[in-house]
């Protein structure tokens, strides 16, 4: 018989399950049947991993200020160390033996810092919010397209929302939305939950306009292998050229077309919005801004953008309020405690002051997944509200 | 413009760019950027890992008989080895430092050993059967679904083919393919490349049935986290209780039905199969045969069973020629070069004896990926042939 869980009741239950066990439990975040990492009800979790012959262990954890543990050597080849209580929320790490940095094989491996990470999944009071309950879920896909410009197959995660096969006659609007440097088409779903949090979402607040969400490589790959290596390609390009010009490139001329044909989407500005996080907000302010004729929503989540020249920056389209006209919703938002807070508080001021309407949102909190995983569903809850439905 | 690529022309221009480039070139099992592993072009590997303080670092590879490599401390705190020529393939592989065995960074990871694995994707001539072609291509789905038996939820990895979406009225027959011991859901697709072989296959063999195919976890995990510590639960249970009444319970009384709900299947025993590699041969014996009212094909792929009592076992069915007017198809297959070759050939030896037709393919190979991807198009294309269209 299936559990109809009510949300309080389901938060309830599972925070109580886990806070008031008398043991440490195995992490969420870690493989099947690891029993390490261990989270005690106080939140501090112990590591443990064998390392018969190695003269240092250490596990260093990427919470908004990263810490290093020295593990201890314990009995037959483990080492051991716990943490102060962690703060909740999605915290990559890694171990590093002897100076080998490296994941833990006892977790499940997220994509960051441009290779493979371990990452601890700390629950708290609000964890249910991006958690898998009992309501109706969308599916995440994966697609594949090929692209010319980078004459590679690409993939991208595609997450069509409840209503999407329920509903086969209906069209979508669409967001895309992308990940952080060291990021890719995983982080979205893996370390950001959005699946979950798009399908609690529709269930809480039921005005929401049920969309598509495309996750996109941002990073374009260089052309390194399955080719002769006689081309100059991939050498001497910028950061810059490479995740605004090319990828914007795909995005634009490869990536929209693929989906708006292959999806039951609505294939217009007024129901297509841009977003991103970190490196994805300044692609979202940089593409969004620059191609206005297919996005008519731009969300930047903790954009990796400061001291814009408003007058030159996005042909200066951010120091002249006629934007009001063609945006329906640029957000922003920004951690206190994220270093890039205090540029993008400028920015915001500077709109301000130029009249440029927007949504600015200051959040406890860092430059870190739990952020962004709270600004989704404020971001999402106001996309594609006044739009006519087709 | 889409590049329009012919199945040889795309074949012999990534081989020809694989071996016949001057440079090694990293692998496609990297993750993105990272030049390491690297494979010249008669396919010696180099390995290069920076392990400043580490006394021995060594590289093992999962070959059908697995090797370790002793790396040499270079320059910089890097440690470097070369293997002999490696055969084409999927091969696991873990790095060892100083008795820490875990993952190359420098890999994308793979779920296999119960942990997470570093993989090196080998080229060889067939490669291009199981890569990304320009075919009309399916498209795989996370699906998550309550299981009750286990109080957790569960997500399946669905694959619809590439007429599903294009063809919204028709109804499809299912293939549950499960994957081997210390795997799961996610094996068939990124180890056996599941979604590659069928899209390619549906193009070189048009005659072959367009089928749904569904991978699940085949190892019930204990429960330990999400709930209270009270419960004897997963205590004392064997792999056998595990894998065939707890898995069975799921796959009867849970997904089958979820999927029959959620996607336009076929939905009676004649449009059913269930094949599984390894471990998963062993379910798809025991659990096919024990519920022949729900499949009425059956795939053991270097099934792991042997020593039958054929009077005794799965109620003795293998022994009776009955089973001829149930089964539609019963399918076996082992590498000549497998451990367990010996006993699935006494099974199909006592099989032709008791007159129980059955397809038997002895392969050149062992106990390995490469054995399975190939299995998969030869048994998916005999699959539904002669089943009423519906």
């Amino acid at each position: 018989m299936k559990i109809l869980w009510s949300r309080p009741l389901a938060c309830a239950f599972i925070f109580a399950a886990i806070c008031c066990a008398q043991d440490a439990v195995p992490l969420t975040s870690n493989v099947q049947g690891a029993q390490y990492p261990q989270m005690a009800p106080d939140r501090r979790v112990t590591f443990r991993l064998r390392a018969a012959d190695a003269t240092k262990v250490q596990v260093r954890v990427e919470l908004p200020k990263s810490i290093t543990l020295d593990l201890t050597k314990g009995d037959n080849g483990y080492w051991l160390a716990t943490t102060d209580p962690l703060p909740p929320g999605f915290w990559y790490y890694s171990v590093i033996v002897d100076g080998f940095t490296t994941l833990d094989p006892s977790s499940k491996t997220y994509f960051g810092y441009a290779r493979e990470c371990s990452g601890l999944e700390i629950p708290g009071p609000d964890s249910m919010l991006s958690d898998i309950i009992d309501v109706p879920h969308g599916v995440l896909r994966d697609v594949w397209y090929y692209s010319p410009s980078t004459q590679a197959w690409r993939r991208a995660k595609v997450y069509t929302p409840p209503n999407y096969d329920k509903q086969p006659l209906t069209r979508f609007p669409v967001l895309y939305l992308q990940h952080g440097a060291g990021e890719n088409e995983t982080s979205w779903t893996n370390q950001g939950r959005e699946t979950f949090i798009m399908d609690d979402l529709y269930s809480v607040r039921p005005a929401t306009k049920q969309m598509i969400i495309v996750n996109d490589n941002g990073t374009v790959p260089a052309r390194t292998s399955a080719a002769p290596a006689a081309g100059g390609r991939g050498r001497g390009r910028s950061m810059a050229d490479n995740i605004f010009a090319e990828f914007g490139q795909v995005l634009i001329n490869e990536l929209i077309p693929y989906i708006d044909k292959n999806f039951r989407t609505i294939p217009d500005r007024d129901h297509r919005a841009f977003a991103g996080l970190s490196m994805g907000g300044a692609q979202a302010f940089r593409l969004g801004l620059g191609h206005l004729d297919t996005f008519a929503y731009i969300g930047a989540f903790s954009a990796a953008v400061a001291n814009l020249d408003f007058a030159k920056d996005y042909d200066g389209k951010l120091a002249d309020p006629q934007i009001n006209r063609q945006l329906k919703l640029l957000w922003m938002g920004v951690g206190k405690q994220d270093g890039l807070h205090d540029g993008l508080l400028t920015i915001h001021q500077n709109l301000e002051k130029a009249g440029v309407h927007h949504v600015w949102v200051e959040s406890e909190g860092g430059h870190v997944w739990e952020t962004w995983r709270g600004y989704l569903p404020q971001f999402a809850s106001l996309l594609f509200q006044d739009a006519t439905t087709k």
